[in-house]
């Protein structure tokens, strides 16, 4: 049912060559206020911003060559937007990308700068889902999922394969929760590569579809999704869900304030740019302090994309 | 009349144990921009946010017991006020901090919470410097000048050392030049470790006393210095001065719009904070590029200290 541990070794492998080694960063500031010891994967560093060239990368380089061909189609206004574009291009594969006509400018230029085919939209799933159809049809491109889709998943799991193999011996992985791709992949990596190593989930109140669908045992959807962290506004699927639910013991909920401090933190103690996103990870962590106490404790900080003419602090 | 060769290393040995190696970045955007191989020597990510922490080291250790005993002293309200006081704590050393009295509580929590012990002065250097005479009368404390001290320019120079150690073959390091402490040591480390390595200055137009030093021969002072880059307002001194006409060609002068777009390229492409000083350096390549195209090129990133709420984009 889930993904096997040749499956996971063989995606890292693929993907190494593609991606960015991204550093792990300490800080002892941050150590003594969450009273543990934490490791940053940062994946702001990776190519594009983002830890999603990973998934892109790996779905991309798993087509037969005749689909390569006809290349590859998405809906995103979001970073895999961009990371499709990219992973494509270096690949030497089109990726067209469904955007809405309202998403901003700057994020248009984005898939532009990387070499996507952007087609807009209105802005209703049912609408870009229809234009993504159209696509595949006319071009006989192949349709990538940014999120439920497991050949994504596998390589989102390549950033907890390089953490732990830097750091065999954490305690717990703490990623956030969006659409599921990452938090899945991440569980996969921490099973087959560690005995003690737990992946645990965060995300928003505003957004908390994952927390929910662990207490119920079904995927939940979110009626409004009013957090700042842009990233995790989505559900997750029956492809990263059953891992999630097999593997992932836990998903920590915070509250909109919570991520806004725990993300200047980052900025003002750790000098990096990240999305509201990554920081929620680190402000479930201060908020269950006892929890996460004298442990070891990895973090993926999902991506650096933000707009610094509209920071929340 | 200039340390030797045994000096600047002895330097690097002493102050190595108390100090982050940096990381040295990579951009290719920034590199297809500026059509040349740049590396980021990002002390930034160094203790307490700046590479004013290396001076303050190498100064405290080459004091004698009986001098530690008193502590030391300092006029500052910018990075060399949080790094004497972080540097003297983790070598046991009381350090004694003037700061003017309007400077902001942001500046003075910092150096309190390195436990430096402030004294607050009126803003004028003449109070600020009869402040730090007081002090040394009073706890017979050593006064340590934040850049026209031999034992710091030597401190500082360890950047560009570890820097050219990892890419010996760089053509060029370019640094900011505020009181001239940075570049001055690291035009020391170019001479004794490369055959081919030049050190550039980069000063802003608004306070560009380095460059006028430089044509006059002598040490030239700013009347006004209304320029972001906040680190770079001050001027050089009699003996870091000596060192930049034997060892520096050259010092580029910047415009501030020059300096807010490179400090924008830096936070957006790389992702990480930093200072508007720390700008000046890309801000100066950008604008040359017929001279720096085609060759490597270090890049010390001076810090990362900014006000988050007052950034100027």
């Amino acid at each position: 049912m889930i993904p096997s541990k040749e499956e996971v070794f063989a995606a890292y492998n693929r993907v190494r060559p593609f991606v960015h080694q991204t550093p792990v960063l300490t800080s002892h500031l941050l150590n003594a206020l969450a009273e543990t010891e934490l490791y940053f994967k940062c994946e702001n560093f990776q190519k594009m911003g983002a830890f999603k060239m990973r998934g892109a990368v790996n779905a991309i380089l798993q087509l037969s060559e005749a689909q390569k061909n006809n290349g590859v189609v998405t809906h995103s206004s979001g970073n895999f937007a961009q990371a499709l574009s990219l992973a494509a291009k270096n690949i030497g594969v089109k990726a067209y990308i469904v955007m809405p006509k309202n998403a901003p400018q700057i994020k248009k230029n984005a898939v532009k700068g990387y070499g996507g085919i952007i087609t807009e939209s209105q802005s209703t799933l049912k609408a870009r889902e229809a234009a993504a159809d159209r696509i595949q049809t006319e071009t006989g491109a192949t349709f990538i999922h940014p999120s439920n889709n497991t050949e994504v998943i596998l390589g989102q799991g390549t950033a907890a394969i390089e953490l732990l193999k830097k750091h065999p011996d954490l305690n717990y992985i703490v990623t956030p929760v969006g659409g599921g791709g990452l938090i899945a992949g991440s569980a996969l990596a921490a099973h087959y590569l560690s005995k003690k190593c737990q992946v645990i989930g965060s995300e928003p109140f505003e957004a908390d579809d994952a927390w929910r669908s662990l207490q119920s045992g079904k995927i939940e959807t979110n009626q409004t999704a009013n957090t700042i962290a842009d990233g995790l506004r989505t559900n997750l699927g029956d492809k990263n869900f059953p891992i999630i639910k097999k593997l992932v013991p836990e998903i920590i909920r915070v509250e909109e304030t919570e991520i806004i401090q725990a993300m200047q933190l980052i900025w003002e103690r750790m000098k990096i740019a990240v999305e509201p996103s990554s920081a929620v990870a680190l402000a479930a962590i201060l908020q269950k302090k006892p929890f996460f106490e004298n442990k070891k404790v990895g973090v993926i900080i999902s991506g650096g994309n933000v707009d610094l003419k509209n920071l929340p602090f």
